[in-house]
């Protein structure tokens, strides 16, 4: 009866011990599930707007200033030299369709390097404008992304010529 | 006797009971230090910018091109129009040299907005040029700051005016 008594306690006291390792272990791997959420990948980034761009060299050859302008966020802006901010969807459109009606047949858009994070990315480029298969412009760019519903999408973009005044 | 060990028997359960619970509350805060680190205070960095900013306005005013140069990153670029980017401090320098020697006397900088996260800060904003009393020039920006031994540091600064070309 003693001998059984003290193989209970013992029993008793393995149990305790094993259930609290146990729990422990548990709250420990909850927490460290906290600490390892999907990190950020700025390649990937860099690539998902290498790909926008692409998307927005298309459109700029298809003539479909509207495409484009659906690359930009709704309160994005154009800062072009020359002229106060372009601001808003609509404006940036007319933009477009404007530089499509003056010629401009095509862009090359080159991405340097991108830095940033989930919610904005920022880009530094360069441009070369053609009107049919003449250079007319060439510069640089920093691009401000703004990822909405998922998609990356011009937020603000800054741009001029590497040209002197004529 | 008998008595004795079920009385230390239920010590020594309790005891490790105890430890335990100490060892696993302690794991656990452990953990939650990792998950609590200060966070980043995009406010906090606007009013670095802005300070940043002053100090950048404080010293065009003294005409201090060196002092201006130290406020850029070693590997910043200028993306001025009408001309390539200015790459590194010393051209940078020297740009600043000859926008004083031209008659530049006063810049006012404005912060619209920033974006960004604990390395890098994105700054929308306007400036304004002076030679004299004369306004010679108003345009937007937008600047990429680096942070650099704790300090944000100017690493892509691209510009242009509003005012039509002459």
């Amino acid at each position: 009866m003693k001998k059984s008594i003290k193989i209970l306690t013992l029993v008793a006291v393995t149990l305790i011990f094993i259930f609290s390792s146990i729990n422990c272990t548990k709250k420990a791997k909850e927490l460290d599930k906290t600490i390892v959420e999907p990190t950020f990948n700025l390649a990937i980034a860099k690539a998902e707007i290498e790909a926008a761009n692409k998307e927005f060299m298309s459109l700029l050859a298809a003539a479909d200033s509207i495409g484009i302008s659906n690359l930009y966020t709704k309160d994005a802006k154009i800062m072009m030299s020359g002229m106060p901010s372009i601001v808003g969807n609509e404006a940036i459109k007319a933009t477009f369709s404007g530089m499509m009606k003056s010629g401009i047949s095509k862009i090359n858009l080159t991405t340097i390097e991108v830095w940033g994070s989930e919610d904005f990315i920022t880009e530094e480029g360069t441009y070369s404008l053609f009107a049919g298969d003449t250079e007319v412009d060439q510069g640089k760019y920093v691009v401000i992304w703004k990822k909405e519903e998922a998609t990356w999408k011009l937020f603000r973009d800054i741009l001029n010529s590497n040209l002197p005044v004529k």
